[in-house]
């Protein structure tokens, strides 16, 4: 069935179509009024993209490493909680898709799938989201699993504080918390627990790991180079899809001060808005790394599993390379800022 | 009742299935084009808030002083003319919902009630704002029983030299003079009265009364500079939510500049499109110490009384503390300019 | 009837109500694709008027002198051709309203009225705008005719060197040249007949009347300059309300290097998107004398004759004074430029 | 028929009725999210043309030349493909009416329509677009034979290295291949040939035809001065109309740097988005020597044949003319870049 899709906005119209209008609207909502989600993509929508021509690009590269791996691709799949609910075998088939396009799948820290059986769902590399809702034995133990499940790194999401207001769900009278209430935290979920955290537990976190930590929520220089000199060593600009703060600063806008601060010493992931190849030209340009996807491939998971998602993505794939070409580039790795202009409107 | 309201969006429809159209849009609407009303909204929408990570926000503190009285969130209740269309007990009913919510109500000058009964509808604290549609003497009559109901503060309004041409009102044939009628002031309210106020007005009061006195409907920095030097202590920054000079500069547009002139020397009451607590964060991180809400709380007070009142407070409280921790504050007063960013769209 | 007229809209509304698709079309239409049109109103919108306060404004001034002659407003008629559609006493009965509002109308050259006829409709002032669509002889004794009538004004419209495309007429297959065509000029109108005028026409008729001269359609400064020097005592900034060259500068913001240009040595009129009170403030503010309106008072004329124009202009008389009054002028002469602040959204 | 079309919506109002849905998006359509081909309008129609008066606008000279012929106005047609789909004469009837309206047409290199046909389609000069998609000799034959049909020009299209994603072609299943595979190279189109295309084919091809050769889609100043000093004569200004990169800057916003960079060394063509006689104005005032036109003629072919082109084209004209005459200006060759004012919104 997913090779009946050949553009993303049939996933996306395929998907909407199966799931329930809550669930929907849990995945494609934000928080309060939805003005960062908005803001993310006219932000990228300002952006223009520099056209070369006379350059052979027979031969196109769009692929990367990320921390060493190799990637299909600088995309990757964003971490999502309560994927269950948008197909019955959630991460399982969102790793297994993941695996088939050859690129990296962050498995989400509210999740209730064992991080053993999402790792064996397929063999490409996978990345843990790291919520801390418990204490730190707790987490020292799951982050143990996580090691020797093969997991590339451990990224702790720090834009989630508190658990934002999502007011199509208060509307809704929805709570997807049960489908996140399998996480192996014997207290269940406490999205407010994260309230707590500071840089000490990003210090603890990075002696209790052998594994890369990231951060996943930064959108300051600031931040981003406290961070650095904390011995991260990814710096993930992100505002959750404008799913946790309404009103910030677009990710894209972001960017180019934090590229700057990180000053290579960091590998840089950045999400909110990527729906297209064209996106990622415009993040990968401007000093991203990857960028991580959530919704898109979403669409995809629940509109036809792992086939789906592994369909949006070779979509993507196609769009991407499709686009490097049509800009003169051959490869997504000599991508620099000056392939971008600003337009004002 | 309000205990079913979980967010402001219900509440304001559910008020306007219950008013009658006239009265909705005598209190939704604004004065000619609506251009200031909607550019109030427009502005504060180009402004984003910086997110800052990894502070401890576990104990969030959203309460602030005003002219040294404690209140539980730097919102307001803005003073409203005609409540009684919108409730049977109108501004009794406001100001019950206020002390529910531990915040400072404004009573109307515009209104029947006496203001000894209003006073008495709750604990909390209360500010008169005056209209002075009368000779000095009526005035000067009406400040001393405001003074002894324990008002905290007399805010003269001055944008308001003439009355309006609110347009939806004039389409309807609709007056709602007889609502604001009940005014103790013998002649009935007059409002174009005030066509005759000027500075001498302000030395006048600051004389009559011992209450700290404010100037509600200031909008540049020289008459913020001129009211501070006649002893104003508060300097309430208006359009009247574009109710009364249409294509006015935005209120949080205006605020930096007037910020400036003051320096300290005056409390900073500001209105107009306020309607979240992002919209809170940002007029107070700009340097406001107060913000009042019109609309979004009338809706409460027309969907369910004092109880529809304390509950829009209670989720803008909500909002307000949650905005907060995620962008990494643990208290309003900590705001600062710098938390700000202008967005160009 | 027209006393049932209490807002602008209204009379616009049962305008279209009675008025044939066609004519309907034919007035509110623009050239090509109408961006000059919509320029204009969102060159206006982007301004705001300072709000001053504290000001007795108990007596506004709005009354204003042009070319020595007292106007009850700084509002006067713009010339409309083919009048007669929209009513069957056209330029008679709008004279009369312009008279009954004590303010100036413009008599249009594109009209079958005698100058005489018009002259007598109202005891008001006259200026009368010109279209040389003929040689020399024929305009001279059309300006010794509106000399003896007692115009105040002659005034040249510069800006239909070519009669423009106007699409609504086009696409409608209408015509309203019969309307226009009863003009004095024995061989009919000739809508390109001035693509010949050049300096050396002005010169001629400055020499040949002895009424002020303007020119309307003036939109660079260099143009100004010019006319000024060749002894043009009105400057009428002018695209037309949007009906000739499409894509012009809105004329507001062509206004002030005009001003600059032309440096008090003649009147300046301005048209172009004027629609309300507010308007006019942000025009005579940045140095207009005299606000032409065509459409809003076209309007007033299809619904009610001259009754409908003098009521159009009583409501703008009565925006413009509340207008004036809530930014703290007293009057329309004391406006300068930093009443106005540019607003970027 | 094509006597009846006065407006170019209509034009397009009627091929749209007399195309299936399909080849009505195939023609209309842009590649992906379709952003550069809204943006090439929404750049144009931020550009105001300076209204200059009183100059003698009798004989307005909309005629020009390029390299060396004379054409009646500085719009071409733009070579289209699969022009068979909109009329079974496709580049015959298209080749005809650019011969009525004294006109430039650009045979596209994706056509089954031999060459010599088309040239004699009509009396009027033809350019030839060549899509270098078979090897040299293959290329080398073809150029021979566009040569000795008397084509001035041979331009090589280089922002089709790849086929882009026409999202709306992919959606339907619709493939224009068919139509544009009676081309005559005998291994059928490859739309991805163009990959290998650098430079050095630039030089192989000045090198083996005497023709004057160009550059379609260029869109920076580097590439155009590599062209030129590589010695090509014709930089056509280009993103496709939208339909290969998506988020290209405006065609329109490309140009003045362009402008800079090719000195006068070679003549500049622009498409992307031009519509209207105005639209062509501010090409040529901000330095193109031609405006290509794609879609506006395609319309006319689709509604009624060579007599549509040929509508379309003279409604052009007469735009064109007018819109002249009413900036003042006698001759599209005295257009400069003062002519045109940048609007911010």
């Amino acid at each position: 069935m997913a090779n009946d899709f050949v553009t993303l906005p049939e996933i996306r119209r395929v998907a909407r179509k199966r799931l329930s209008r809550d669930v929907w609207n849990f995945g494609a909502g934000g928080s309060e009024t939805e003005t960062t989600r908005r803001r993310n993509r006219r932000a990228l929508d300002r952006l223009a993209i520099r056209q070369d021509v006379l350059v052979d690009v027979r031969e196109i590269d769009v692929s990367t490493t990320f921390l060493g791996i190799p990637l299909s691709m600088p995309v990757m799949i964003a971490p999502m909680g309560g994927l269950v609910l948008f197909h019955h075998q959630g991460d399982v088939e969102m790793a297994r898709g993941a695996s088939m396009a050859d690129t990296l799948v962050a498995l989400s820290g509210a999740t209730g799938w064992p991080v053993e059986d999402v790792a064996k769902a397929g063999p490409g590399p996978k990345l843990f989201q790291l919520y801390h809702h418990g204490d730190r034995t707790w987490v020292a133990d799951l982050l143990a699993r996580v090691e020797s499940s093969g997991y590339i790194s451990v990224c702790l999401t720090v834009d989630t504080q508190l658990y934002s207001r999502r007011e199509r769900d208060i509307v809704n009278r929805y709570s997807p918390r049960q489908a996140m209430s399998m996480a192996p935290n014997p207290r269940g979920p406490d999205p407010n627990y994260q309230a707590r955290l500071t840089w000490a537990d990003v210090e603890w976190l990075k002696k209790t790991t052998r594994l890369p930590i990231g951060l996943k929520g930064i959108l300051t220089a600031r931040d981003a180079k406290r961070a650095v000199e904390t011995g991260v060593q990814v710096i993930w600009v992100s505002n959750h899809g404008g799913r946790q703060l309404d009103h910030t600063q677009a990710s894209i806008d972001a960017l180019p001060a934090l590229v700057d601060a990180v000053a290579g010493r960091a590998a840089i992931v950045i999400d909110g808005g990527f729906r297209r190849g064209t996106d990622v030209i415009k993040a990968v340009a401007l000093g991203a790394n990857v960028v991580a996807m959530g919704r898109a491939i979403l669409w995809g998971l629940a509109a036809d599993g792992a086939d789906g998602v592994a369909c949006a993505l070779d979509i993507l794939k196609q769009e991407l390379r499709t686009s490097l070409g049509l800009c003169g580039q051959t490869s997504v790795r000599n991508l620099r800022p000056d392939s971008i202009l600003r337009v004002d409107y």
